[in-house]
């Protein structure tokens, strides 16, 4: 009778190695190894080897960058996603790719079941899990790394036993995942936050004191509809685009950032990220938007934004909700065209111009020369009646915020004691 | 019969002191003058004696410091108030105390009508009416500089027939407001987005790139209830602490804000912010709150933070929701204690340690070690539930999530054609 | 030279009778009326006469109701829209359409400017001025009601002189607007909210008590991705399923709405709402909603609904905050099939079931049978990670929730002294 | 050596009585009975014998209906709560307070355990678990009728083994609880969404069609501060006049509510409630606020409401958020002063009256009358900004709001094309 096939997703370290033999060994199933390269520039030949190597039927691998940063990275990009503020979703927003590649290719192969090599208590096991159901619930998941009960030294153990090569930094404190919209770093030292990260711990970033330049560097960005489109006047591919600024924004320290995050799964813990490129394109996107967006726009997208961010950390990339989220930002986006200036410094990244065909700032009537196209005269009619609830209120509840300030009106009047007249 | 008397909140510049004589000329009403110092470093003894010069019947000087400290911006930092995302808001924050002052003083003076200098475009004539009447709606309101049709001309040469001195400044390109809580400028080259500003737009902080010290600079800053109480180790109270701070990060270059903001009377505008102190420590309260606040409510206080900011911006400090969602901030501080490490360096600033005896963090929950504490199993069923509703989706609507990622399959399928097997 | 041309919503009735005359002898225009029927059962023919007969050049018609219902009132029942929780924006949603239709004939007809019948107090103003600035900025806008100065009797007097004939219920209390969606009433006795409203308030639902028949009527409605397309088995137009609903539930005194409702324009009034079609409508169609959205979309499609109802009230439905809501909106309708049936009684309707091939209630997880697919097991690992941040906060904080409740433990032990034991 | 103490809910039933035998078994727990009465008239004597005759050590009775009233269903009205729009929250409100009572029992009895009789499907296990761990999180929590895995026969052979009676009622379809703030059902037939709830399914409430009064009746409720006061004038404690409320609209058919709604275990359910005083209360106290808040207030309040609920139902009373929501709600109350008239009606309650002396409705600005006092000239500067950003945005993208309406526009051609000229 024939093996049923099982797809794995495949990083080439020791765990997801591991990982090939154990789904043989447990569940006896036929493993056919996937790795992708989503801007983390691995040499993917040599991983397609190494799992056909420990014992993987079949082994695919998948450049994936440019579908990563067409249509995983823009949308968050166009959303200004930062989870909790702070983290623009590194992993997160890679791993529904990886899963609708694996279900893609687990339905191609007749795979019956799907595999990730996540452990039991970070946020990616949910995202795999639910990513999976979300794209095809009829298929198995199997997390092997959650599930096996063996510690470090067991694992290293059974990975000799079945010649399974053990990377010369299994011993590294640290637990790290990179993409084309950063890196993320957590463990060892890192798990204490009140300690300043270490040096060891940056990979993408020259350290702002001793290593940036000491001249600053301008970057220009252009975008269409929400989607940056050229860098420095030169036109280019997203994903390619997003690799040269993480170049040019890395050499100057831009981008670290110091997070203690609440993960999904109930805990707090201490993340730190580089994201070179996200910091600058996610500032210069937010001041042209600050151009081009009207108002009330500019006021009710951060909620829908800070829901999307949720729901991509969460795991529910592949849900009705995300893919309405997704349609009111796409909506928002169209006006959302014209250049930026942002000017990179000694870890700092700020902007100091921007411009836009389609800008809604006016400069008749927002100037204060003789010029001036504001009618000045409105604005009395405009604050009678938007102050109007609060004056009739005041005029119901007199006493009303006297009885809220009764320590202003203490401290008031010791400071009108110190009054001169 | 005796005259009605007015309060004006009189700052010693042209505008207040063209309006002291205006107000007496075109309304007959004898003028009280009420200068404040909220932080600006003014001398109020010659402000005092200028309102005299000019007409006022009577002069009050205020030094308002704390009372701006504890009763206006403190409640801001707890909330981690900035105004579309990059505005601490800093004019908009002493607005409502100038106008419980000039309220108390009118009370007490039995004046009938208060008066500001705001001009009929800007956002302040709609906190200083709007709050007025909060405080009173009994008081009348006049707004001269927005009630006159004189030109900057006309009024220069109203101001010398009237033996009102002209100050040597009055040809300044820009309009500056300052306090404890920083500097605002906007007006001249400053109204075109697309300029960088020059330097001499920025009065509170080093240049970044030229003048900063090449050494970072780490503060420490301990909060009692989300409150700071001391400053690398010495207790200070809050209106000093700001004070020496706003020295220290202003030198390090740090707290520049260049900003597109939508007004609330309709247009958007262009200003330059400086906020030393107020960058500091809104970057170290909220590393001290993502210690100490549970998930649930770090999560839901930025909705309440975003109506607090916007209410603050609109003039809306003396109405009833203000003061609901500040019952709500308080509520969530009471845990927010403990210290913060902030390292300033050549115009940024980033946190590089947070402890606390109510932190959240729990290492041993957290860590990766062997000591971990967490119950890996309990993930298992965690993710099934909470995935439950999207597979039940999927599982109703098969074909739903490829229907919707049409653009995503085809290119997918491209990525797949350079697939190695 | 030529008149200049003017485009004008007529409605046949007194205002904007007069409107025309006074459009004329103020302002030199020539008028174009334009009527329109959006459900009212209005007498186009002889409205198009009587515009005429005041002084119209040219006197347009137009039966809208096939475009209001589909284009205004079906995006605001997909979102389920109700301002206030109450208001299904019955007049806030033919504004949009009249002024489109407007602005379309004006640019037609070469005219340079329009104008409304409106009142400077009310909702409509705004949503007339601000629509026609959306959608032709440069047409100049009179409001002749809002600018005159006359008083009701100077108004009767200018039309007698005029030869305006002067209706009937000229003296009526109430000022009503109706449409398919609904009608209002307000003023006269409905001023008091004291008050309940007499019976000659109402006109389009029987009195619940005195005229419902005493047998209640089901009623059955099919609903496709969100619009309702079949009313008891039988396929009708929107516009039609509407109206034939508005006679079936307005039979039984169902849609009354009393509300005291905040106006943008700073007051509170109380309206008499009347809307039969929109109470079964959107019952039913919430309650497909909760069959077959998602938990997710079903806890933050409010917030977008809410953020809707404000926006279409305040007259903003031509800006792109509108259109990017909408986008969200329809982009969740795609799974909302199925059918409903309502129970009509006596000023009540409630639902008494509904189905859907789309449902995500799935009776194998649902039910407490023996066939039970839930696995139980997996809720204690749930509910270990959803309550452990509530669980480390109070393991950090542990006198925390006592403090909180002191109240509570005081009544608690009071409580305990009447144990028996 | 003494055997360690378990402190169990005890409702008198089959579960909790076979649970009390089971702890001991299995455990070697002895085990404290608790029994509440919130309001459901169960007599807590004979429920006391029973659990010592099944072999509680200890059986303690609590009549809590005050302490319910006051301390957990105020907060919910005042807030207006209603999970999903239509759930009162009966159930949910219940279970934080005899969770506490809970764990102050074992506090003081030195037990190291607690204990619930719930199941692994529902909401009130997370409620219950999530609510010990807020309160003492080092009390063990055990779920005995979750963690057994005996089917119903063979919970009915154990107690019969055991001398624990089995209720005659046990092969009742449904599955109900019970509270002051209504009941709430489900199971059997009801788990069908498509059918109408037979009549055996409403404990609280007389069939609107065939048993309620043929005469409506009119309720008059006083709140202070958003507490009701007095009943049609008499003055009542919150828990007495709940329960004689509960008489009367429970006579009339009020409150009957049939809700599939979204369960926290990822499910959806189908589940009829009847909350006659809740939908009697909820709608006057609504209608108050709409008297006497504050537009500003009227419109953020809903999303603090909306989070309040969730935090309800999803078991996180005991949390600091809700301590937060609870503090922003309470600070809105103090207003909440007045008379509101509803009226009761075959199944249907609708306000007919409001009154306060702190209404925020002005006769004199809302009047159309000749003496009205608003400033109608004030609306046109008001709206001349408030339309400002819109108008911008459509002169800057003139053909913007044309791409977006194509259907639209084609829609109208075809309706002009029917125009009359």
């Amino acid at each position: 009778m024939e093996k049923e096939k099982i797809v794995l997703a495949y990083s080439g370290g020791l765990d997801t190695s591991v990982a090939v033999k154990w789904l043989q060994d447990q569940y006896n199933y036929d493993v056919i190894a996937i790795a992708l390269d989503v801007g983390e520039g691995k040499d993917l030949e040599s991983v397609k080897t190494k799992a056909l190597d420990v014992g993987a039927v079949k082994s695919y691998v998948v450049d994936a960058k440019s579908l990563f940063a067409d249509e995983y990275v823009l949308p968050a990009l166009q959303a200004n996603l930062l989870y909790e503020g702070k983290y623009p979703l590194i992993s997160a927003l890679s791993r529904p790719l990886i899963s609708k590649i694996l279900v893609d290719i687990a339905e191609k192969e007749g795979a019956s079941a799907v595999a990730h090599g996540c452990t039991g208590k970070g946020n990616d096991q949910v995202r795999f899990d639910v990513a999976f159901s979300g794209l095809n619930p009829n298929l198995h998941v199997v997390a092997p790394v959650r599930e096996w009960s063996m510690s470090r030294e067991e694992e290293i153990a059974f990975a000799k036993e079945h010649q399974i090569p053990v990377p010369v930094n299994v011993d590294s404190p640290y637990s790290i995942d990179e993409n084309l919209w950063g890196r993320s770093n957590e463990c060892g030292i890192l798990e204490d936050p009140w300690e300043e990260p270490p040096k060891d711990a940056y990979g993408l970033t020259s350290d702002p004191v001793e290593e940036a330049p000491d001249e600053p560097e301008v970057v220009e960005v252009n975008f269409s509809q929400g989607k940056p489109t050229s860098l420095n006047g030169t036109e280019l591919p997203l994903a390619e685009l997003i690799t040269t600024l993480n170049g040019i924004a890395g050499k100057h320290g831009v981008g670290r950032i110091d997070h203690v995050e609440n993960r999904l799964v109930g805990i707090k813990s201490r993340e730190i990220y580089e994201a070179p490129a996200a910091a600058v394109l996610l500032g210069a996107h937010q001041e042209l938007e600050s151009l081009t967006l009207t108002r009330e726009t500019a006021h009710f997208k951060p909620a829908v934004e800070q829901k999307f961010a949720q729901m991509v950390y969460d795991g529910l990339w592949y849900s009705p909700l995300t893919n309405a989220l997704k349609a009111f930002i796409e909506e928002t986006q169209q006006f959302v065209t014209g250049t930026v200036k942002m000017k990179l410094f000694k870890g700092h990244v700020f902007p100091i111009g921007r411009q836009s065909a389609q800008s809604l700032y006016d400069f008749d009537l927002a100037t204060y020369n003789a010029d001036d196209a504001f009618d000045h005269e409105a604005a009395t009619g405009f604050i009678k009646l938007w102050g109007l609830p609060t004056k009739v209120h005041s005029s119901v509840n007199e006493s009303a915020p006297n009885d809220k300030t009764e320590t202003e009106l203490k401290t008031d009047m010791s400071a009108k004691e110190t009054l001169n007249q």
